[in-house]
């Protein structure tokens, strides 16, 4: 039975000359042919991230850089900001590395506060903050510059960035806004298959890390930075994801990152109009919706599960039914990736085609 | 250009059909179609490290587990041990995590005593002890079965294998021999391209986890274990590479183990015999020779990167000219993944009609 085309927030749906990108000939990892591949995902890479440094390749999900970012810049205490399943967990990968660390926890579906990261860092003993910028789990954008600006007011205070399911969607200034890592893995709006994250640090991070004699090799960031001044990866890198990375990122150049957040902001739209019409209620407030995915409440009146169910059955398409706490009262659609307004059109009419049978 | 076939040390030539099943459906990970596809992994992949326990996958090069076991396991002391540029590292690894080390060091091209290993582990202290099976960047392969009799006979020390370059080449008995964890890459004997690696661990290892508390998260023993239970995996996957494993698990359990095991042995034994007819000399003694890699000393005589370049660009197939500290000295030649008789002989053809030119 072939697959569903996902319309989930993460893996989403990827273009078949992506695979086709996976599937070049395998090269070895320290010569030429490897630099050469390297090398040339850097300028745009750079250009989704906003940034003049070098982005590095983590042969990982996203999270194993969540965790080095702990690893190597948590010295006496990190504030961890939490506001859903993915920011809430990075407060117990914190501890479970042995480090200090306190949380702002809001509930699931509400931003975080710039005014409430003031006062906490306020108290003193921070050196690190973490924030996820697109809450995958509950569709909540948190006010990025706001924080960043709070968090740089602070001498010697980190800031890391989680840009899982906003990097290429939205843009993003990691140069302009001070962020110390930022980092995002790539089955979301970059629209591979999983397997590989990618990361910035600012000069200050890396300062940090040299600091941290306990931080491990496998995310060591002055590794990566060794190996980016060659061209190359700390460890054997994911050589199939990286000749996608490289096809992907020259179709967004193509397209012009301008027109990609445009595109994805006009699709988001048509998403979040098409709740508005069957009064769908969307879980974030106002100003503080993700532009790549939606996160509904679920009506008490729908059978979640058999409606998204006969949606897979009948028209081969896949949303979400909601994360962790909230799976089963919640649902989301994922715009990220390759998705046309046409595409997105043909999802919202497979949905409103089985809606009626599971409304009661 | 068309990339060199490879037969250096991996990664390896890959099979056609094996991009193409990391070209399948990306799927969501946390659901059936997903489950399905780690569970039908599991009998073969267990079967190929001799194993009834799970087998893990771990979005990571083999370097994150081989960190993560010093992280999992290592309270009071590792002891590394050390005969080459893999085992070497795993020191400074071990160091880097910010725990006890100390080393047995051999020279590049020597296998482990495992006496020596008995007099350092009666010094007390250790409890944990890390073995490359097979040296790849010596082509030495130690003496498994006796060291890990040796390991045994202490209480409450845990052996890691690293079996990267012996995992699928040559028969292993994790449940016989006792091994508390063995790990390896997928990019060489198992032929895939990099990208994922695979772990199983005794339950004895998973025990003295539970007791470390600054194990982290991303290669949490205790995460893949909870995870395994449900078919998963703790943080998102390589989805194209465990396809893609499933299909070279199936070929190899087509093939027969022992008649895989078998056609490795063989056309290692064609590489040595040729090597012979030259002159070449093995690095590694006899009786401590890898099956799946043959690293010769470099003559004095040959211009080997003249020579290696010159078969790569007349015949498109890649050896390797040695790694670390004795590139130029030496030189490596694969016979991992799916090579068979005819592909051997034609690298040794091409070998044989560019030598001339090269040996002065």
């Amino acid at each position: 039975m072939s697959k569903p085309k996902l319309f989930i927030p993460g893996p989403v749906d990827v273009a078949p000359e992506t695979y086709a990108a996976m599937g070049s000939a395998t090269i070895g990892h320290r010569g030429a042919d490897f630099e050469e591949l390297y090398a040339s995902i850097q300028p745009g890479i750079r250009q989704i991230v906003g940034t003049e440094r070098p982005v590095f390749f983590s042969t990982s999900s996203a999270w194993g850089v969540m965790e080095g970012c702990i690893r190597n810049l948590v010295q006496k205490k990190v504030l961890n900001l939490c506001c859903g399943a993915f920011s809430d967990k990075w407060f117990g990968v914190s501890e479970s590395c042995g480090k200090q660390a306190e949380k702002i926890q809001v509930e699931w579906g509400q931003p975080i506060d710039p005014e409430a990261v003031r006062a906490k860092l306020a108290e003193g003993g921070f050196d690190t903050v973490t924030l996820v910028h697109n809450e995958t789990s509950t569709g909540v954008l948190n006010p990025l510059e706001e924080i960043a600006k709070v968090v740089k007011s602070f001498d010697d205070v980190m800031l890391v960035v989680d840009t899982v399911s906003s990097l290429s969607a939205m843009p993003i200034d990691f140069d302009g806004l001070g962020i110390d890592v930022l980092l995002a893995g790539v089955q979301k709006a970059i629209a591979l298959p999983p397997g590989l994250a990618v990361f910035a640090t600012s000069e200050a991070a890396l300062e940090r890390a040299a600091k941290l004699e306990d931080r491990g090799y496998y995310f060591d960031f002055l590794e990566f930075a060794k190996n980016d001044a060659k061209n190359n990866t700390p460890s054997t890198p994911a050589i199939p994801h990286l000749y996608a990375l490289r096809e992907r990122v020259n179709v967004m150049l193509s397209e012009g990152l301008e027109n990609r957040f445009k595109r994805h902001e006009e699709n988001n739209a048509m998403v979040h109009a098409w709740g508005e019409k069957h009064g769908f209620e969307l879980l974030p407030p106002e100003g503080y919706r993700s532009k790549s995915l939606s996160c509904f409440v679920t009506p008490e009146n729908l059978d979640q599960g058999g409606w998204i169910k006969a949606v897979i059955a009948k028209h081969g398409l896949a949303i979400n039914g909601g994360y962790g706490k909230i799976k089963g009262k919640t649902f989301r659609i994922s715009n990220m990736g390759n998705e046309t307004a046409e595409t997105m059109q043909e999802l919202l009419d497979a949905l409103d085609a089985e809606l009626p049978e599971f409304l009661s």
